[in-house]
């Protein structure tokens, strides 16, 4: 049996990652940078002749609007479109909306690592009437409380993402399809955590860089990658931008 | 009951509508202007606070684009999204990519309104070499021979329109959402026609103008309209967008 691959889809940068803000589950929009890298993204789907027979996206818009300009400039924007929450950031509670390097200032080194990185220590949960709150938002209207999250840490964005992975990316994958999935940082981290059989610890370290598509093929029998980690499709440019957002809040 | 509204948007102008060319399933994108329709398009959903819970499109990438403008202005591209070639415009056939106003001249207006306006008289197929030709597109590899049109007219358009009508966009509509579809001056021709019951003959006259949302509210008995015709949501603009349609090739 040949197996469908796998291609992730970090968005690009946003216009709370230049304003350096935690953004969660706020519906911000792409830079024209992040449009840039969103295009870039598409024309290495293109050059690799990697072209999505299928997309699977967030209901962000930084997600959507990276899958359709990656899309049109792979030319592929005719296949068929999933969405779904459960591929959405991570839910940052009450730090939506703030800014990352006063979070850094106010709360110090520890407690802002903590928040960051580990990996089962959600924030504060945010409040219901608070500005930057979703409890509202009509996209998450069809969802009972006990699945509209008010914070998340890692270990929930994976409890609530691996059941999309089975349930719609997996039967893609075993269709032989070649299967985008645009989302965000920490959602991808989940779906790289466990395919790639990470640990809670080392996930901390794990970044994934915005707008190159990262490869992976995975064993028909297992779903576990034939490449531990998977293949960037710019390899260089993958280095150098992980190494950048290592050092966000700095 | 209460069933749901039905919207149809038209793409704005295209590439080779400004050039005046026949484009059938020829994959050209829109112009600027038809980009800016688009948005207007998704403004006027959100000034009248229709906001669509799902959108059909065709494979076309200028029906695509005008969804995805449209649903950005509207604060809507995270809804479901579903594509179909049973949407596409008509197949224009040996006409693809032939100037409007030069086959005028050489055919004449008697066989230029026969193959523009006639119900069922299709143009000549066009050749699979044909540069022109949607042989070899990947989009319609699933597709077997006898579904993929070398040319079409209305009434193939209704036939091939017709089970996507009843498979898909019903029963969104019987679930009470409100369905975009942007689609095709002809595919949407042809499911107007079904839904307001229009004759063969009386369809010829009926242009639908680009880039302005089409509201029919639908008897949840018969799915015929409650009031014939449905409204659009700028009618003065309607009115003389329709005009200029009428007036093409001249």
């Amino acid at each position: 049996m040949t197996l469908g691959t796998l291609v992730l889809l970090r968005h690009g940068e946003s216009e709370w990652n230049a304003k350096n803000l935690f953004t969660g589950w706020v519906d911000v929009d792409l830079t024209a940078q992040g449009e840039a890298e969103a295009r870039r993204g598409g024309e290495l789907l293109r050059e690799h002749g990697l072209l999505p027979d299928v997309v699977h996206t967030s209901v962000l818009r930084r997600a959507i609007r990276t899958s359709q300009l990656a899309l049109d400039a792979a030319d592929r924007l005719w296949i068929p479109v999933r969405r779904s929450w459960r591929l959405n950031e991570r839910h940052y509670g009450a730090l939506q909306g703030k800014n990352k390097k006063q979070t850094l200032e106010e709360y110090g080194e520890e407690q802002f690592m903590l928040w960051r990185r580990s990996y089962d220590t959600p924030p504060p949960p945010i409040a219901d009437g608070d500005e930057f709150s979703q409890a509202d938002d009509p996209r998450y209207a069809a969802l009972p409380p006990e699945l509209k999250p008010r914070t998340e840490c890692l270990k929930d964005v994976l409890g609530r993402a691996l059941p999309y992975w089975y349930d719609a990316i997996v039967p893609d994958l075993l269709a032989g399809r070649t299967v985008l999935v645009a989302a965000h940082g920490n959602s991808l981290r989940a779906i790289v955590k466990h395919i790639d059989g990470i640990s809670d610890e080392a996930i901390a370290a794990l970044n994934i860089p915005t707008g190159i598509p990262l490869r992976y093929d995975l064993d028909p029998v297992t779903l576990r990658p034939v490449t531990a980690g998977g293949q960037y499709l710019d390899p260089a440019a993958a280095a150098e931008a992980a190494a950048a957002v290592a050092n966000q809040g700095r």
